[in-house]
């Protein structure tokens, strides 16, 4: 049974932020096991990361088998079923279309003082990402991670995926070509995420690293992290969804099952304020759950991680959603725009009865890779922005360093930084000399 | 004797890949005695944080003391010098001026499929800003940690900075009341960091923790983050000149040495095409060195991890640029714009002759909190940016889910997640309710 919450109990303060302290990761080994990884492969490159794909992909592989050939990828696609390489195509034409509309602009300006002041953006070099294999090959995981590196322009896209006994979906490698991304190496774990940051002698080292992976992928990121780039550390997914009683109980159901059946540590939580309803929809969870696959994972993750909050009404949801701050915030409302307002903390906001969690993760357009385990609170979804860094420009012609020099002295001198003060007043003293 | 390399030798680039690779910074025992710190700060709360503090900072206080009291904030800004004052008020008009241009723009709009599709930004709710104490508590870094949090809209700006034997600079206090910082601690260190992270009895956790440190500080930055967002693991400090032999040496040699000032792990790396130059600005640095009150570190700096390097020709410093990513690139030549398009890699650019680094510390406008230790590969100096997030908007209506949900059921099946599927599924063959 999942846990209950009565927003309108005196003891639903307590009860609640115990809910929001409980972790749902065990990370106890993972980090110096991943510590132990990462060390062989920075010493001993590829020999290293064969290693490791033998131990725990069982997969028996030399230093050139490390990449997928492109007539490999070419028979991959090949032997994918055409409607479903016809909807990763429309997914990929419509996330290429959201994001171009993040590109951020250049800034060039000058102030009133003379200053020419400003910020120019420009995309990361090479860009390592990772793709989880095993049950979690996903196709759209690809394209989301590829499509906005490759409209910020970054120049070289090397992706990781484990293939445990050798096993690939050839549908990854169809989305990876349609994504434009450049090399594919078949490795995984935190011996790839090793190799991408150090580089190896087959794969050469990238500037930052995104996609999502398991705890030791995760952990992997976080030690690298500074060496290169990371995107975020992901943890298990998680939905919130906000429903009034005028939903269909066995939408709202599905919608819950649709995040339970990732992962057993995945997390669905519903808050509504009619008893009813909550009552119906847990029915209506039983009732899918006999006939869905992956039942036995998402009956294990709504069981133990599974939540119904009951509030007085649906804006008494908005300051607990904020306080969950979800991955995935659904917002099965009437009127979801006057709710909106009111909330802060979301990875990605479905709005209205008629939108699914489900069409943000294949082709809505948005990215799916979204902040987990409550870092929506300052972070977001990935982007093209994640791709990009911006340079700050500063230009003083002489008579702009005098107008604003003698108070950058002041500072300087104030801190007891006499040399940031001697570069400032041995301008201001001489006489331009262009 | 600083590292001299001659980019015309053949074992230039073996010679320059081993400077890159030099580390400046010893981490070995760092990061266990951080975790343990932190692990104390999480269970014991106050108490732990005022035995940290006794034991690193010589300050015995109780709970109540840890935070300045109004009355403490203005005797310390009245005690300041009022010359100072104006260029720190100064300062923090400019600051505020440029980084209210970085604030983006949220997006809404429907797609050609009656998709709707957006984002929306909102602010970080509560923010915890690291200020560096003892011999680096500068004001300059208040105002350009806390004014884009404030510009960005953030609630709630918490500030540390460690007190060492009850000392403080009255100007770090002025700079944060100046800056509009809500709340003040006279704590530093990991424990600091933890207290922000985790919460006390006294200090409410806030969501991320910006600020830079010494290699304690980073730790505990590195730890915390999941937890709390953080803006980037600071390193030592670098500054890069790329400057032509037109250049005034002495004043190429203070902007050298307004670097290795910082510390004796900061780095200074001159890039010419004239040897006679380059012998030139040797000599003016030791000059300089006779009279700066912070000669010794900024020798050991220089000494240590200073370096000359000799080019054919300014353009090819371009690509050495980019391979070291420096924190500070000053472009001293006589067409700066026409090498900045060949750089891809670097925080903050100075163009021209008279455009010290030094008025970018203090005044120019831009932030001085930047990547370093080549992370301007992959990441941005700090931003109004970094104190939102983004929620993506996604709303379909029943019209909408038509056109697109079957290539989702496509995508959710051949991903093998039916519970995905199942919630397009009902929802296209159910009549529309609303």
């Amino acid at each position: 049974m999942p846990l209950e919450l009565d927003a309108r109990r005196p003891d639903f303060p307590d009860a609640f932020r115990a809910f929001l302290d409980a972790g749902r990761d065990e990370a106890a080994e993972v980090d110096r096991a991943v510590a132990e990884i990462l060390e062989a492969v920075r010493k001993e490159g590829d020999a290293a990361v064969l290693r490791y794909t033998a131990r725990f992909d069982r997969l028996e592989l030399n230093a050139e088998g490390l990449r997928f050939t492109p007539q490999e990828i070419a028979e991959a696609e090949a032997a994918c079923d055409p409607e479903t390489l016809d909807a990763l195509r429309l997914a990929a034409a419509r996330i290429e279309d959201y994001h171009r509309r993040q590109l951020p602009q250049d800034l060039d300006y000058q102030d009133a003082s003379g200053i020419r002041l400003g910020h120019r953006w420009t995309a990361v070099g090479a860009v390592g990402l990772y793709v989880p294999g095993g049950t979690a090959a996903y196709p759209s995981s690809v394209l989301m991670n590829a499509i906005p590196a490759r409209v910020a322009g970054v120049e070289r896209i090397a992706m990781v995926v484990p293939t445990p006994d050798g096993r690939i979906n050839p549908l990854v490698l169809a989305a990876a070509h349609i994504a434009g991304v450049n090399e594919i190496y078949r490795i995984g774990g935190a011996q790839a995420v090793g190799a991408l940051a150090y580089g190896t002698e087959t794969i050469a080292p990238v500037d930052k690293i995104t996609g999502p992976g398991n705890a030791y992928v995760a952990a992997a990121k976080k030690q690298v992290f500074g060496r290169v780039g990371i995107d975020m550390i992901a943890g298990p997914s998680e939905i919130l969804v906000v429903a009034d009683g005028d939903n269909d109980p066995a939408w709202i159901a599905a919608d819950l099952l649709s995040q339970a059946e990732h992962d057993t540590s995945a997390q669905s939580i519903l808050i509504t304020d009619d008893a009813d309803f909550a009552t119906a929809v847990q029915r209506a969870i039983e009732v899918h759950l006999q006939r869905l696959p992956r039942s036995e994972i998402a009956a294990a993750s709504w069981r133990d991680h599974g939540a119904v909050i009951l509030v007085d009404d649906i804006p008494a949801a908005a300051p607990l959603v904020d306080r969950v701050a979800p991955e995935h915030l659904e917002l099965a409302v009437g009127d979801p725009d006057a709710l909106l307002p009111q909330i802060r903390n979301a990875g990605a906001i479905f709005l209205g009865r008629h939108t699914p969690e489900a069409l943000g993760d294949y082709l809505a357009g948005p990215n799916h890779v979204l902040p987990t385990a409550r870092s929506a609170r300052f972070s977001s979804g990935l982007s093209v922005l994640d791709f990009l860094k911006r340079s700050s420009l500063i230009g003083a012609s002489p008579a702009g360093l005098a107008a604003i020099g003698p108070a950058g002295i002041a500072l300087a001198r104030a801190e007891g930084l006499d040399a940031h003060a001697l570069s400032l007043s041995l301008r201001l003293e001489a006489p331009a000399t262009d």
